[in-house]
């Protein structure tokens, strides 16, 4: 059902991710000409994180028809497989924004608490900047997971990936420059005029501008969630790195200077907790040779920077899902610094997240909470 | 998930049609070689059942990933579109046979009310005499549904359709020996065997036999939702007519009198409605001309007899789905004869069923209904 109006003027907000979550959906990678090797070692991946969220909630994974077999078998029974084609698999940026209204906030009818954003997407820039060529079916995503679900959808003519924002759930909204008002995106619109559609999309009041994301993401040009999320109201973790030859080093110092500066919608100052970076890490040959390059997607070039960063975890109910690049010391200090930030969460490893960052993204990327009915 | 045992063991029924549905599923049909013009006049009729039901309950059409926003496009809001491959949309044989664990009937955990039997399905007789040759995805439908719906999923290697059975949620099968012992179907398992296995797997105690289905009805080898169906315990519609000269009537005499002398599982004795069928029928010229006759599927033939008859409806909650041939008098009739059968119940015309019977079948055999959780 498509509702009318913004979610702002039905009393809508998005909540934090850290908020109770009825289910978690992601997709299923296939695409050889961006998953190496027939996409099977992404696939083993991608079950590995499906089965480590559904310890802690449901989780739902959807494949197309030609992998629903092959996705049932790789996962565990209790997480749900459901056919659906896509063009890639990244659920965070074409999967729908839910919203939830909170009890006496109410405008129109009542009988509905969770509905969603169906946003517009270009491929993270459109033909001549996207990722791929075709992305007509990645823009049926979001609206075919709420018809599953019968949850009322708010369609929107606004381009934006659900990876490009963060938010505190009272009423911050955390963002970068390089994506949102890139020129790829919605060149129409001026910034002051993409911060009312946040405002009225989200229901936030505050949105606090990163200038750039992470070093070496042009696939989604400086995604906030590779860079800085919340960990509470008034605390952000940032992606770091003490090494000045770096070329992440002038983009972290640069955004812990607006972080250090900024206040949040309570008028609250950040605490900001440095979380480093892994590497740097670069594509093997060996990697580069497993995809196919056939001019319809992305080439992928062995020696290229991996966007690759400890910010890109998941938030499950009582639970952070964190990607691991085996490289041991960074690993181990990102478990130790996201322990600390989440004392009421278990956070689980998982082994192996260099496949996803070789496709473009990591563990963030490829999952979308389902707010739960409170 | 996957139950071990039977449903019998696990203290499960099929419940009858009559009783509360929580939803309707259907299939969206397409094939260009047994729906003439590309499906468009069956995908009409096929969004005027959905329509009509969705007045009374919850309905889900599945539709191909290429024909999901088509499908979308023709079915009212209220119905719910989930993408679903298949080789045809005859949900009735290819979905879940559902069945339900009435209270205190228990054994083994006591979580789930509704599970749901996953027949074996070889297209209404195999390779040789089936309809068409590569029924890989629907041998998929059942399950991918149940996935969709968390339900629990006894499967099964006996050949089954679920148009080729009714019960009486009473403990009495009604099926026919024309479909269920013909050797294209299951030609290892005698008569006593296939009888244990209904009992096994509807939770039934006794099977009357009708020895054929319609006449005409050569696709399906028969199924008893063409020719007699419960309306309830101890009262059964029978297809009918007064024309001697039809082949019809032979069939229906017999019938008559199998079920006249037949008693069901309680020792009731049976009342016998009459139901005529309309024409006779024949399929035309131009309706043939319109189906793609490329070899896969079985060939579609003017002057062919169709399996037109007024006991292919559905029972939805609180209303028959009836279908209707342009036959002025019979139509009328089967609407007096359905509405004093079912006087709790409205009936509801469905014009231009004709449509669906080019194709192979009637609005029972295009739902499948999944009870309620009471």
């Amino acid at each position: 059902m498509d509702l009318e109006g913004t979610p702002a003027l039905h009393g809508c907000r998005m909540p934090a991710e850290w908020e109770p979550h009825s289910q978690t959906w992601m997709g299923w990678p296939e695409r050889p000409d961006n998953w190496r090797d027939n996409a099977e070692h992404a696939q083993r991946v991608f079950a590995k994180v499906a089965s480590a969220i559904s310890k802690f909630e449901y989780v739902t994974v959807c494949a197309s028809a030609s992998q629903w077999a092959n996705a049932r078998s790789q996962l565990p029974q209790n997480v749900r497989v459901i056919e659906m084609s896509m063009n890639d698999s990244w659920f965070r940026d074409t999967g729908p924004t839910f919203v939830v209204r909170d009890s006496n906030a109410c405008l129109g009818n009542n009988e509905w608490k969770v509905a969603a954003v169906d946003w517009n997407f270009n491929s993270w820039g459109g033909i001549e900047d996207g990722c791929y060529n075709d992305w007509s079916l990645d823009l049926l995503v979001a609206r075919k997971i709420l018809e599953i679900e019968r949850i009322p959808r708010f369609p929107h003519s606004v381009i934006l990936e659900g990876g490009s924002i963060h938010v505190d759930g009272e009423g911050t909204c955390l963002t970068t420059e390089e994506c949102l008002l890139n020129k790829n995106r919605n060149p129409h619109l001026t910034k002051e005029q993409i911060e009312d559609q946040l405002k009225a999309y989200l229901g936030v009041k505050k949105i606090i501008w990163l200038p750039r994301g992470l070093y070496g993401d042009d696939d989604t040009n400086g995604h906030i969630d590779n860079m800085c999320c919340f960990v509470k109201p008034g605390v952000v973790l940032l992606s770091w790195t003490e090494d000045e030859s770096d070329s992440q080093y002038e983009r972290s110092v640069e955004a812990f200077s607006v972080l250090y500066n900024a206040t949040d919608a309570k008028g609250r100052k950040l605490e900001i907790i440095k979380l480093h970076v892994p590497g740097p890490l670069y594509m093997t040959e060996e990697e580069a040779a497993g995809v196919v390059q056939d001019g319809e997607a992305k080439p992928r070039l062995p020696g290229t920077r991996l966007a690759a960063s400890y910010v890109n975890f998941y938030i499950a109910n009582k639970a952070i899902i964190t990607p691991q690049f085996g490289d041991q010391k960074w690993d181990d200090e990102a478990v130790r610094v996201l322990s600390l930030a989440f004392p009421a969460h278990e956070v689980v490893r998982i082994e192996g997240a260099r496949e996803i960052v070789l496709g473009g993204g990591n563990i963030h990327c490829i999952t979308q909470q389902q707010p739960a009915l409170l």
